[in-house]
């Protein structure tokens, strides 16, 4: 009897809100699922019995879990509007859509997610996993960690294996990894091949002002790849992910000058996520001062310090035996808290977007990492006061050629003839193994 | 010019703060480190020049990390009286120690603790972590990691070997692994003298106050181990973990009644953290409700239930290929969470602990899993209403002689005598290989 009036609870509150957005049932007859999700221009046809209900969880053993996206466990049930009512600030659901999401990466990134540190203590959201067919089962598992965590915000959790199916009403898409190679294939080719693939999912079916953030690398050139491959969605809600970069870049000024991290700002990754980037050092500030008054070592910040933010990676597999997943999905946290909440007064964040319109000189139709600020509603603006110096801009103009190179090597994948390629081997991404 | 600045106000803002706690600097003239440590009855000794900082980074490279606990990279330079200033809530630094530091569930739970998730957005914390001989390279892994992430409540992070410099000041002592075994030791020998070793350790270095939450399996018994070699710190203050067990609980309640999981409360584990647990369905509410007038599945709640939150972790391994740290870790969270912040009104948490004096005729000088509530400020009181009948009772008998025949297993570890070994195997905590 509960249970009924519980529903009966969840139908009323389902009209209350219908004005701002109606819901609908979905699967129920098939296979006796509750899952309520946002259906545009749909009435309410939720209408579940006690006996339903409580037979469902038979219904949705995880050996069903078949390999189109699927709600899971007990996100097929319960999604409960009630609850929103409760908070007193209901907020539409936000999609999030994660490629990769059985790997180490999205394995911390998804909790931070569901933990609602990211979005927001008040927003609730659901988690759409894209897996491989030979990561189902893992994914599976994914999911009952998350059912296990009671995060009151994670409010749908559904996996599968085709991005058309993922990719459907995405607000975010966070593309950290991709399919396994099969026999045969190299790794870039099949990156750029993810890179299309992805795009044209995205086009189809996310939502028309969803972010995509690349992390599987190369990142730069495959947000390019699936950014050309979705023209339905703005060239600008692109990003390539340049944050751990950035991150690493103000702990190893902040190590030199003997001050705490939060007193590095104004830390610009220029360029391409790679052995050429360029962490700005000319623009970076210690306690508001330029670096260089703080940091008289010119040798020392010419020399060494972009090596130890490029090697760090590399330094911390040795140590640590597996790279640096943990660290990967704070600094994707940060990307997204960067767009999301207004950027600190007078500070910028770097994030690998399109070059067109860009104010700096740096060529157009690449993706490059640059100086933004945002004011917190998704957007961003790249930073016009910036200065340049011979030994900055001839870095600058060093990765700006590898991008330029990239873009060639994968001209067949942007519609933009045969590809030309003529690259040195791409870099590993901290996280990969 | 900037740093000496800086510098002076560290030492300013220290002196400013000493009629709470008295800081010193530590190892600056051996090596060159600024390290900012409470220090009890102890003066301000803080004097470095801009040029001993900015030789600083030379002088920590993790090349020099020693066996012996120490501050690691950014922290040893670093520790920022200002910035606490600035929160305009100073709180005194909260010294969190680890062990099995360099595991999988401590990677999940050591940057949910630097995140301010558990402890609060105001309240800096230090990380102690303890690890083994052969994982420190792995340790300086996660201390690199750390300091990546930025995290600006993260003070201090030391690491090391020795659980009697790890442990200093602690005034929590997360166990959550330990020594490796070595040759032909028998692992619940092992895990045995680490809860000996640890207990110890506490015993002599630790706050006397320190809150210890063991999570290395046999949890219950190595809790007891632990408490037994610490008569100094008050028995009370000991806990291991069930809540991962009560959480798994709720979820599968909810999925029965089909509810989302936030509308199941008062969900207790009684006893042993092993096969025998007993997940209460007859104390246990949903929307307020006792669980059997919302699930009339009798058979299920007796048969299916406690089977499902029993095996729930074994199922996880053979989808997700490895344990499930990620939720592991959660649950450690919730559990420290829950001594910290009071208790939603009518409701309760589990956590095993000792039995000395509890109302409902468990036998004495064991640590079982019980109901508790909290005001908040790390004590808790077990509950008193709650209800028993013949299917419970049995139950709690089964683990209670089950935990009463594992401290006679161990009789030597606690001073009681010679050991009685009559148990089967040991189960496995989720989240160990």
């Amino acid at each position: 009897m509960a249970a009924v009036a519980e529903l009966t609870q969840y139908t009323n509150t389902a009209r209350r809100f219908s004005s701002e957005v109606s819901y609908a049932s979905t699967r129920i007859s098939g296979r006796r699922r509750l899952h309520l999700r946002p259906i545009r221009n749909s009435g309410i046809r939720c209408s579940v019995t006690s006996n339903e209900v409580q037979a469902a969880p038979e219904a949705v053993k995880a050996e069903e879990v078949k390999k189109k996206a699927e709600c899971y466990g007990v996100f097929c049930l319960t999604y409960d509007l009630k609850a929103e009512e409760e908070t007193k600030s209901w907020k539409k659901l936000v999609n999030i859509a994660v490629s990769g999401a059985a790997g180490m990466i999205s394995n911390h990134l998804l909790f931070k997610l569901a933990s609602g540190e990211v979005l927001g203590y008040d927003q609730p959201i659901a988690l759409k996993l894209l897996g491989s067919e030979r990561s189902l089962q893992a994914l599976e598992g994914v999911a009952m960690e998350l059912e296990d965590s009671l995060f009151p915000l994670l409010r749908e959790v559904s996996i599968g294996i085709d991005p058309y199916e993922v990719f459907q009403d995405a607000d975010w898409a966070l593309l950290i990894g991709a399919k396994p190679r099969g026999p045969g294939m190299e790794r870039a080719a099949l990156l750029d091949i993810n890179g299309q693939i992805f795009g044209k999912a995205l086009n189809a079916v996310a939502s028309r002002d969803v972010k995509v953030l690349v992390v599987g690398n190369p990142c730069n050139t495959n947000a390019l790849i699936c950014m050309k491959n979705a023209p339905n969605i703005p060239a600008k809600n692109f990003h390539a992910l340049t944050r751990l970069d950035e991150n690493r870049a103000k702990c190893q000024l902040a190590l030199k000058a003997g001050v705490f991290y939060d007193k590095v700002s104004n830390v610009t990754i220029w360029g391409n996520h790679s052995t050429t980037q360029v962490p700005d050092f000319l623009n970076a500030r210690i306690n508001s001062l330029p670096v260089k008054e703080v940091i008289k070592d010119t040798k020392w910040l010419e020399e060494e310090f972009t090596n130890k933010v490029q090697t760090r990676g590399g330094v911390l597999i040795k140590k640590w035996g597996r790279s640096s997943a943990a660290s990967t999905a704070v600094s994707i946290v940060d990307a997204m808290r960067s767009l999301v909440t207004p950027t600190p007064e007078g500070d910028w964040f770097s994030t690998a977007v399109y070059t067109n319109g860009n104010p700096y000189g740096i060529a157009d139709d690449i993706v490059f990492s640059m100086p933004c600020r945002s004011n917190g509603d998704g957007d961003y603006e790249l930073v016009k006061d910036v200065e340049f110096d011979d030994y900055l801009w001839n870095r600058i103009k060093t990765t700006e050629a590898e991008l330029l190179a990239e873009k060639k090597c994968v001209a067949h994948l942007t519609g933009e003839g045969i590809a030309v390629c003529d690259l040195p081997g791409d870099t590993m991404l901290p996280g990969e193994m």
